[in-house]
């Protein structure tokens, strides 16, 4: 795939991630869609820890913040010490690498910018680091439009669609992996309606999802995600589309928690599962699902809503942020190098060498 | 069954509704946990609005609360017309009969009540139906209690249970259903462990469940509901135990939204799936599941939390309040007559006409 300069790049109306004025600006996502706001950062600690406190979240928009948070730290260290900074950043790309466990486009984009920086980059290694960040930024967009186009073709005519958490311009470079699948579909007519759960307990899917859905007018209901079985059994739902935050190399998914529930679900009604995620997704590296680290988030999640305590003192919660679905509930892995259908190990790396 | 007088019943310590001083007396359910707060009822409009508002929810404590309200409504229209208010006070009964259309047990208790009113009651009604009444709550903890002990009795030593919503005492008229079978397996050490599903959008689990639990001192953990999936697949979960709004004559149980998802699941992970119910909550007039009516309730329940809209303007929700469990997902039926295993319509016909 060629990657046009990231001049060219049609980027999304909705960022979640810029670089601006030499500051990372960050939608903060913990706010919407009450309040849209921004948050402007300088330096990779205070950029690891967006990411760990979820002000960016979705493995692609991970991926490329951390890309940014890596010049961020490049100008600091360099501007310390012009002749060790390579040496003196390590620890700091530690620190990214780290901030969450799960999604794998993190550590993909720091071990990338990294690689670029033990390569050797004379002088001063802002311009250099931020092309290549910019690079990494333009790339997922086009392969986000690509996956859209692919995902589109597999869904039969005025389908109705069920999608789970936030895989939208929100969650990625922009125009999403999932939710560009729909933005397509819709385009291409061959989505007429999506339902989207709310994704408790974070509530990307309420908070997020229907945000996206609502600015670009493509109908959409809003369920509980308790209701996405009872909904598939009215026949209403032709596909269930997800992204993924890694794929094993089996085709095991790892994704948000309640995904899993989805599969389950779609297997026993007959309605099919697609997952949507660039190949910075795909780790060759992990065996299958029971291999991935799965990230455990605070139990006050789901003690509370909206900010507000709703379950009593003393009682407490398991916060299991992600899941994995296995590869033999998912019918299409949608990359950016192709369709893999009913995902094995040898399909899996036969798209990996593409 | 022999019924121990209103005297003689333990009552439990949580009792959602209650006759107190001539006036009926419920938990305003709506705010728990938060607050702890009682409204009185002197008049049946009113009662039937709590019953809609889910001021009191739980088809058994529903039913509970409808036969002292028709208490309240012979009262009012005795003391109007002391020789016609058996004609008089037919249309309260009908407007309470609909205050919510899927439990069944709501309409057993108006049309038991009815039935003695239309036998004819000489002179002042109040004691006569207000004895009635206290027979029907009396039965229903009496009922609980033996299916705590015939539900218990299913359960392996040391098991790990999961529930949906709320059965328990803010349910029934005490003791509850499903949660009086996690009270008396807990106590018999064949349950160690309570997963409990929040239960959106109402947060029963959340919000009721885990304050009884955390009352009682089980060991519980709530989760939000699509991590119940996930959690069945950890192999922590041995039953599925949940209540009922109506049985269909065929076995087929329509609950709380987000009960059949655990259906569901449950099959898929050989998870034993058990319904506990009084007879009252046993509809033989309605075939199947498709003949229940399912209650759809306002769509800002799911678009909003504790008046703070969660879901951007614009954005659409659907929200049924209970789907339908069929009953061959269904491993046991339990009641306070005795257990079906596996139900069918010729072993649910000869557990009635016990």
């Amino acid at each position: 795939m060629s990657t046009p300069a990231p001049n060219e790049i049609a980027y999304d109306k909705i960022r979640a991630v810029e670089w601006e004025n030499g500051r990372l600006k960050l939608i903060d996502q913990r706010i919407l869609p009450d309040k849209f706001e921004h948050l402007y950062l300088d330096h990779l600690p205070e950029s690891a820890k967006a990411i760990t406190d979820m002000v960016v979240r979705g493995a692609p928009a991970i991926g490329v913040t951390a890309a940014y948070a890596v010049v961020l730290a490049a100008r600091d260290w360099y501007k310390e010490n012009p002749t060790r900074w390579q040496k003196a950043i390590q620890p700091d790309l530690e620190l990214l690498a780290k901030a969450r466990p799960t999604a794998v486009n993190l550590r993909w984009a720091v071990e990338h910018m990294r690689g670029l920086i033990n390569a050797g980059i004379p002088g001063n290694p802002v311009m250099r680091l931020l092309s290549e960040a910019q690079r990494i930024h333009a790339e997922d967009i086009a392969a986000n439009r690509r996956m859209g186009e692919l995902g589109a073709a597999l869904i039969e005519k005025d389908s109705g669609v069920l999608t789970h958490c936030n895989t939208g311009a929100l969650a990625t470079g922009g125009y999403g992996t999932a939710l560009g699948v729909v933005r397509a579909g819709y385009a291409a007519k061959r989505i007429k309606h999506v339902f989207a759960d709310e994704t408790r307990p974070w509530l990307q899917g309420a908070r997020l999802t229907a945000w996206e859905l609502v600015q670009e007018g493509i109908p959409a209901t809003l369920i509980a995600d308790s209701a996405a079985t009872w909904l598939m059994k009215q026949g209403k739902v032709a596909w269930v589309i997800v992204g993924a935050d890694r794929i094993a190399a089996n085709g095991d998914v790892a994704n948000k928690i309640g995904t899993y529930m989805t599969a389950v679900a779609a297997r026993y009604h007959k309605v099919k599962f697609m997952v949507v995620a660039p190949t910075s997704t795909v780790d060759m590296n992990t065996l299958d699902g029971s291999k991935i680290p799965i990230e455990t988030r605070a139990e006050a999640e789901v003690l509370h809503f909206g900010g507000i305590r709703t379950a009593p003192e003393g009682a407490q919660a398991w916060n299991p942020a992600f899941d994995i679905t296995p590869a033999d509930l998912i019918d299409a892995i949608v990359t950016e190098k192709g369709v893999v259908t009913n995902p094995t190990r040898d399909k899996m790396l036969a798209l990996m060498k593409k």
